[in-house]
């Protein structure tokens, strides 16, 4: 069997594991060939590819990125892949091809699919927010690199009796910011999910300096944001690359509690370190399973699906019913993490 | 509701983040009062307690060990409590207890429960070796250390093209092994369920020094051991806390190695350092969640049972469930990792 | 001898090592008493104090902040500190003062000495930019956490053909900028003592990405701005506690350079996670050395000095030595950089 | 100018940060060629070598071990380096030799220094125990992997009242057991240059007891030994390659401490993880440092000399003077620890 792999969407560790697993699994366990599309489906389209055997996957499993590159594709691109799926085919004598990625690039596979290519998925978000999987890897290490944040912080919040809000990843979905924020021990957590009220924030951090608990820690999902009417909102500059700039809710709201506190209040935007390098243990497990199981999968002529983990076994499911909603924090977790403004 | 809670077993990092979580729960959503029994059953038989409130556990949710201390206890005591669980019940004035423990803790937390008492458990070991629940809290920790562990042997043993062998805990089962093996990206891996060929590790070695890559690691769990005539193999001397001293496996294998390929071979005993310290994130989200369903299921009076990870979800499980058998590695866990001997 | 001791100016890992070593050494070496003032120089004034004995200090070694907290103080109290200084040490009966703090707080502590207080001084600093000392406790933490931002940034960065930009903190020296970018493997690193030209930076990125090397991370201090004319620059907004918002050298250096390249370049505002949680092992070991000197210097009536580093010794300097000018980075140490522009 | 470089003797974080330093420096600083030489002298010897550019050595900064190999020498074949030292330098080519090495690489390198040979040394020991340098690289990430162990094993120790005893390395010199020691509130320290009265352990444990501190840490060096009379001691068997097997003084400790105090004492032997890995930012700006500044000695033409940390600088010192006498721990540094027995 002739398999070809490629990355696509932003980073997330575990994305080399993921290679390194296919590899290993497809060469050693079936004798296959791969070869390793660059930049994402672009490598696709342009003939950007490599052949990969084990040297070219030797010392990867623990490194953050992707030695496969990504990049972002335009949508009529990708229709121009679909419209083409055969003769990409034949061009690079592929008999499947394996796409890890997130929302995007597990619905652009479902287009390739439904279009006739051989195709198993592997999903990639440190959000954690593609449906019908337990959990995806990079959401662990995610948790992780804001859960030692949060640690670092809290220390300096109590010695000097300071309100931090720490802002996370997390546009639509709040995985990240519950997870860290239960982890970490933060007073309050905002969601997407959930619109708060700042009036509720301020009075928990009186009431906990009125305690004697003359600090506060705050964990914010990038993406959360506050009732209508609530505080004074503005969205941030748009960037030519469709990011926003500066003035985050992190930002916007340290500001806030600031001003109606009366009590220093300092924004932490962690940012892309919660992207990037070494996974964690988990995060690896998870992603080298997930590559073994696209390998059987392939073999079993299983296409159309992506690898999922559903309690302690990993099973195939339909991509159709992966990407048609966001998995978004459901209000018993809300309740379970107790401090969920 | 006054609720009587335990820690009992060997350390665990969450236990902590366990003890905290129940008393947030308690008195925070429901205004319960809690009292926590010192060095485990002991306390409970012996009167050691005190009352828990937010203070008492403030800070602890990222300290590994356990703030109310932990302790064997002989089987006749436990007969003992199990006898007198109603008079017990009346001295604290408990309505529940919550005892946090391995498998041994979760078998007397059956006896006390069938002789009366009512009890919800929650399950810890570093191993993940209980039935019934898809992980627990510490094994997170412990595989994160051992793969860290794994990491560092690794540039050492290539730039000294040695065999490095790793010794994990797992006497019963070798989900640490296994784990911390695939992450960490070992060449051979041992567990307790399955005896291994000293000649197929030597091959697999000799292979890899074949194809230029002149370094091995191997990981072992500490309950593995040689198939009948593979190679000499003693049991350590036992001391008179029960434990093995210096002849564990992992130093036999190493030696062994050493000898049949004529190259060096260092042994690493991990040892404690698996069981103690800063619990990782994912450990404190699921002993915090594990807590706060404890509380949940004592108030809807679900007795006689544990909490239990399923999918994503927290579960009640019976308490009879999961002690009737310890949960090792299956077959098909071992085919994944591949490198599984 | 009766020791007071007091934390004040901003948090820095290692002063709960520090106090840990006062008592210690006074206690178990001397059978000296010592009591803590709360929250700075305030609770000197104020009133505020508690003694220290071992168990007070019992478990702080590793952790952050300062378990007396800390506090800014006007200037105004200050001066009447220095007036009253014989009323106050008799007011507690101190033989000896130890404050513990930065370059505010040594200079405080030589007026209280120039006033006649018995004062040993241990300075702290994340920055590193005290005189007279060839390191400060609390630099190494921060230099391993910004360095480990820039080891995870890094991955992405390559994987996504991305510019990176990570603030430091560092308003006048830029040692941490230095040290993390050159530990990191920083390409470009920017120092408040040397006004960086844009353009270089720009060229720099574009002759990486001429060489197929298509990411950079540049890593710059928070006081490090633009030469004249080199870019369009504003200060930040001040809020009512003094601090700028928002607008730093880093956001704006990221959005020039996006400007310019044409290419996604994100910045990354590290923050207060540099100055918070664990203390890293050399921080741990400066700081109880400086802590046992400080003792030692006491009983030898060594007073008006602080505890200092020289090479591998402890040392006592004159506080009027170590306040008069503030140790920023010399130009040797950028030339062996070779990344700072 | 062409420059040979190589890495001799145990591995040490470390040696990576150096090659790429000085490829760097003689690269882009002066214009030079750099070859490596594989398996340290061996390579030099038997040929084996490659040309390092700026590809080479990318991304090699915080990688552990070394990508040039290292390997033990036998002492015939450097007296024939040392006779053959102008044919040598002629072979390759080269106008200066870099050996980056610990003791035994130096004396080497001072051979061939005084046979002819152009050499510039560059110190590497995660012992510390060169002399005339204020520390080695390598020396931190070694003390920093022990500190972790410890904070690990004290919250285990503490909750389960506990004697651990862990075993660090040191073979000669106590470095690393102290400075882990003090980082670790290691509650007893032994060092090989003092041997320990057994009984002053036992009784420190015992007054811990009696005090309601129901736990203790104690940090032995590998090459630590108690006082003649003190207690049963076996040195371990010796290997084929010249190493002890099993029965170090950190097992035979635990189990003499077991056997007087009737408690448990657990050894954890933390071995090979001390040397290899992610070397610590401390270890990384040392090391690159050695490097740019063995290049330019090298230019200077400053010869028979390694790099060296003299308080903030970077020195050179004679070869003939660094490896006449080990540098192990003065008393006055055992005194300031408090805990070394």
């Amino acid at each position: 069997m002739r398999i070809g792999v490629l990355t696509a969407g932003g980073d997330c560790p575990g994305l080399n594991a993921v290679i390194r697993s296919v590899v290993h699994r497809a060469l050693t366990g079936h004798g296959d060939e791969v070869i390793g599309f660059e930049d994402g489906f672009k490598g696709l389209l342009d003939g950007h590819y490599r052949p990969l055997d084990l040297n070219a996957v030797s010392g990867i499993l623990a490194r953050g990125g992707t030695i496969l590159g990504s990049a972002r594709l335009e949508r009529n691109r990708l229709r121009e892949a679909a419209e083409n799926c055969g003769e990409i085919q034949r061009r690079y004598g592929i008999d499947v091809l394996i796409p890890i990625g997130g929302e995007g690039t597990l619905t652009a596979s479902r287009m390739l699919s439904d279009a006739g290519m051989p195709v198993v998925g592997v999903p990639k978000t440190i959000d954690n927010d593609i449906s019908e999987t337990d959990r995806t890897f990079g959401f662990d290490t995610a948790v992780t690199v804001a859960t030692e944040a949060i640690d670092r912080l809290k220390t300096t919040a109590e010695s000097h009796q300071r309100v931090m809000v720490v802002e996370v990843m997390g546009r639509h979905a709040g995985w990240i910011a519950l997870e860290s924020g239960m982890a970490g021990g933060a007073h309050g957590i905002c969601l997407p999910e959930r619109p708060f009220q700042v009036e509720d924030l301020v009075k928990m951090v009186e009431e906990r300096f009125a305690r004697g608990k003359k600090f506060a820690v705050i964990c914010v999902a990038e993406g959360a944001h506050p009732a209508e009417g609530s505080m004074e909102y503005r969205k941030g500059e748009i960037d030519q690359f469709g990011h926003e700039r500066f003035q985050g809710i992190g930002n916007q709201l340290a500001a806030e509690l600031e001003r109606r506190l009366g009590k220093e209040a300092k924004p932490v935007i962690l940012g892309h370190v919660q992207r990037g390098g070494v996974p964690t243990a988990y995060d690896r497990v998870l992603a080298t399973r997930f590559g073994w199981h696209a390998v059987e999968a392939a073999h079993r002529g299983d296409f159309g699906k992506m690898t999922s983990l559903r309690g302690t076994d990993v099973a195939m499911v339909p991509l159709a019913d992966a990407v048609t909603r966001l998995k978004t924090v459901p209000t018993d977790r809300m309740y379970e993490a107790e401090s969920v403004f």
